[in-house]
């Protein structure tokens, strides 16, 4: 890990690949996982591009999204099926051919050496673009791969949490971005105004309102976000004197 | 609804737009709830793009894929706050300026009648794209819109439920997708070449493997799809006999 420039926003961005969530049948939990996983390293997700297991479509998301942020993860299709085509789809997009990466065939070899041995399906899950190296995965046998900016995991979501945690602190980051949440039974549209003047006011402070339905009664979850701790608390104690001043009570953390 | 095309294949895209679905702070719900829809009208979800709460980005994701797809829907970001920015975002991506719609200002005004009546925030909401349609909100009073090939609904998923719902039958669309699963504990990297091989002597049918971990073992459900209900049967009885000639207990309809 290189020294981190703390006033440089370092971005990544996350291509998620697969029918079944593009079809409605898997729920994604991957997009927040690896949301709030970036965020603790100094890293902002600034986009997701959900895509079919369609070899072009996986190239072009990946080549726009490479070039425009400092990381990009990708989540699904590095299994031992045919609709597993990630490695060959980042291997194009990268201009690299597909080997069979010698320490992951190690890998899996002893992984599934009391399951039945390696076979053509399970060999599929040791190919890489060359130049990659290996993501460890504690959860199974098949690693995730890194080839320069790109960050290829599983679907799979406890196993995809078991590589970010493998990758923790090795990725050059700048400022957690830090954020505090207020809100009460507070109607969104009673406070718009103060909101936005608030947030006029406090530079370097982004307020974002969230608001809910909730024991039959509507209110909101106001989260104030900065790089700065002191612009930070700054603007939430504006806030919340300014929803006091308004006749609203509110609660600290959010409710 | 013209008469549909049962040949064509009809794509829609969805753009969800929030910064709290990138920071990790909100479970996206809404990507399945569209898909899940876009399914029974005969529509499928081809593509996916989280974008941030900044104009140019909507802009950006919105021409690209408006222009791609028979449709294009937005969530979030059509609210009373400062941060409710999609409106004057696609009124942008279209080169037509924003007005305030006098229906919707007329069922806010209804809507808030008894609720300490219209202000500023709440107007925000009856601001539409000139020559947008709108879409009925049951749940709350902000209605959705529709300009073009471009549907814009709420962030809120049980809004966006009513939303779909109001749209329900109103699309073309083309055949409808089935699909049929089948699953059990059968670890995938055990069969893939049986399911390649199915899924290749079988047209117009895709095959989808997903494993799981569960009960402490791994298994997989492999869902079959097609617009054609024949094909489809004839896939899954392949399949089925593949698997138990390898030894295979399976489920109909998966585990």
């Amino acid at each position: 890990m290189t020294s981190p420039d703390p006033q440089r926003i370092y971005t990544a961005a996350l291509v998620v690949i697969g029918d079944e969530i593009l079809s409605g049948r898997t729920h994604d939990r991957n997009i927040a996982q690896v949301a709030s996983w970036l965020q603790v390293q100094g890293i902002r997700l600034a986009e997701v591009r959900v895509v079919p297991d369609v070899e072009a479509r996986i190239v072009e998301a990946v080549n726009a999204l490479r070039a425009a942020h400092d990381y990009l993860f990708t989540t699904g299709g590095i299994g031992p099926t045919h609709d597993d085509i990630t490695v060959d789809a980042v291997a194009r997009a990268l201009d690299v051919p597909v080997i069979v990466h010698p320490e992951a065939r190690a890998i899996l070899e002893r992984y599934y050496a009391d399951k039945g041995g390696i076979n053509e399906g399970r060999l599929r899950m040791a190919r890489a673009p060359q130049g990659a190296e290996l993501i460890p995965n504690r959860m199974s046998g098949a690693p995730g791969l890194r080839i320069g900016n790109v960050f290829l995991m599983a679907g799979v979501p406890h196993i995809t949490a078991g590589m970010l945690d493998a990758l923790t602190g090795t990725l050059e980051g700048g400022a957690r971005l830090l954020s505090m949440t207020i809100g009460g039974f507070i109607p969104e549209s009673e406070v718009a105004g103060l909101l936005r003047d608030v947030e006029r006011a406090h530079e370097n402070c982004q307020i974002g309102s969230y608001p809910f339905f909730r024991e039959g009664r509507v209110g909101s979850n106001f989260v104030i976000r900065s790089t700065d701790a002191a612009a930070l608390s700054a603007c939430r104690d504006a806030l919340g004197e300014g929803l006091s001043q308004a006749g609203f009570a509110w609660t600290e953390g959010g409710i």
